[in-house]
């Protein structure tokens, strides 16, 4: 493999010294990019999308041809796993995910086993090796996986959910089955983001998109205790390069201080939280990633120039902030307004 | 009118002493109740239940009636205003509140003015009126209203949304149009909420459902400053007894010290936040309410009781808690889980 030629987002990822602020942006592979919308009209489904190596290492690599961003992002999606342990994922137009088969009693979730990461997700490891070889070295890949409480909730209620009654039930009435139920995902995140690694991914993220919806005792309990058994499992280094980990809870501004306790190196922060706050309860632990609001590319390139410059300023001088959005970027973003942000974080953070 | 025979929920948001907890659930006049469904099927549409005084005041008493709940709460919906203003509301099933006229120009901002609420919102201060006649002292009655921010939100995205892009849209990239909505829908809830107390409503709430989407500056100069600006506007005294003011930002937990700057009475606190943390952080200066799961009434009645005890054990001991959902009870909701909470809320809380 070529060294690096950037590894900014690497060295923010570990608080060393960057020349400037890296950043790259949740969901950057994808429908705002037109030229994405053409490949995925050859693909099929989304799903064929994500399971077709090439078309899958041509589209992540999309926005880093269009972009000087400073890192790529396998394109695939968080719920690979429930998938390869046979609940079927398909995607509904206007529905988002769904499965074939959720669960619907205790006795579906004795039957899971850990899927096998070179057999039923081989397509992702494919891609990685792939995506990486055709990087050449310009910029590192980012691999990725939902959190165990996330996905339960997918694998729960059979598709998205906005009250997450079901799972909820399961997790109120039948703690015990829940927590096996956790417990087998972590295991399985924890192989398949090992095996993304020993593919070639040079950081890992795992995306917790509903803790946010839990209490606190509870996000503790059911959500972040498996992020933590994940951190400890994975390869923190391969290759001789260190491998940054970075957890995300979506609506969990209010628990920075137990998720960066977890061992993890970087935490990313939506934009209900202000980016300086966050830094002084938690920065000399771990680095911070974000956290422009999404809808702030509706408005004009220089409103979002002055929206960058207030982001660098909260977090303030020294490293150990990658600039990203706060969440996925929007389906209807004008490609050239995310490039306004791009250029902006570079500019501002100059050193 | 005659004297009250339940004053608890007062005298917690006022943080006088009370013999047990106070409780009501949000939305406790509701769909999980088969009495309302049958009122309901008499009425016609949602809005024709709201805007018919007499079956407004039945569904009002409807839990009233079954449950021993501390506090009545006027059944209808937070979007009157904007109705009234002129756009046209309407509920399509399974897609909530809709606008047939929404707001798609700074020009239509110009032409909204004051609802009169002695004209086209009369409806609500009649209901008002009949529940406090029909109520006969024996619970207190909650006004309510829905936020300027909040009602902004539909008003420009026509209904329910996910991201609030037109809305943010407008906020990012034209503040001033935006302040402009914000201070008429302020000025129109001062109104309208000192039209419901000299009706007869003996404390007041403003829902603020989706303050939680934006960022914390954001928050305070589009959200909460005009909340501020309704505590200032509001009566906060009718007929010798003070009128308390509640404040519930849904996802607001990171902002409770400002909130409990604006000078109202008492904060909802939604399930996310730590009771007890809360109560460190701003018990000193206002009552809080909530703060259970509205999923947690899925659980059983023995379940349901240990987290009742849970719940105010976190809050500890000493007045200023009301105790209440972290959100809505939810539709499919069994009364007879609802029950079993109540019950459990006085019989753990007496002193």
């Amino acid at each position: 493999m070529p060294e690096l030629e950037n590894d900014r987002f690497l060295r923010a990822l570990l608080r060393e010294p960057v020349d400037m602020t890296p950043v790259w942006m949740m969901r950057q592979a994808g429908r705002y990019l037109p030229e994405y919308r053409e490949v995925r009209k050859q693909a099929g489904s989304f799903l064929d999308l994500c399971k077709n190596t090439e078309l899958a290492c041509e589209v992540t690599l999309q926005p880093i041809r269009r972009f000087p961003l400073d890192a790529a992002i396998l394109f695939s999606d968080i719920l690979t796993i429930p998938d390869a342990m046979g609940l079927g994922l398909y995607f509904s137009e206007g529905e988002g995910p769904r499965f074939e088969r959720p669960l619907t009693s205790p006795a579906d979730i004795e039957k899971l086993t850990v899927p096998d990461p070179s057999q039923e997700l081989k397509y992702v490891t494919d891609a990685v090796q792939l995506i990486r070889k055709e990087l050449g070295g310009k910029v590192p890949l980012i691999g990725f996986s939902g959190s165990p409480w996330t996905l339960s909730t997918y694998m729960i209620e059979g598709g998205s959910s906005k009250a997450f009654s079901k799972t909820k039930h399961l997790l109120f009435e039948n703690p015990s089955a829940m927590h096996q139920l956790l417990d087998i995902l972590a295991r399985s995140v924890i192989e398949y983001l090992n095996a993304q690694i020993q593919a070639g991914a040079q950081a890992v993220m795992v995306f917790d998109t509903w803790g946010g919806a839990l209490s606190h005792r509870d996000y503790r309990e059911f959500s972040l205790a498996y992020m933590e058994k994940i951190v400890a499992g994975l390869l923190r280094s391969h290759d001789g390069h260190r491998v940054p980990v970075t957890l995300f809870t979506k609506g969990g501004g209010q628990w920075l201080e137990d998720m960066a306790a977890t061992g993890c190196d970087a935490l990313g922060i939506d934009w209900s939280t202000d980016l300086g706050a966050a830094r002084e309860r938690v920065g000399d632990r771990v680095a911070l990633q974000g956290n422009l609001d999404p809808c702030m590319l509706y408005a004009s390139p220089q409103r979002i120039r002055e929206e960058v410059a207030a982001t660098l300023t909260s977090f303030g001088s020294g490293t150990g902030h990658v600039f990203n959005l706060g969440h996925g970027i929007h389906p209807d973003t004008n490609p050239d307004h995310a490039a306004a942000m791009i250029e902006s974080v570079h500019q501002l953070s100059s050193t």
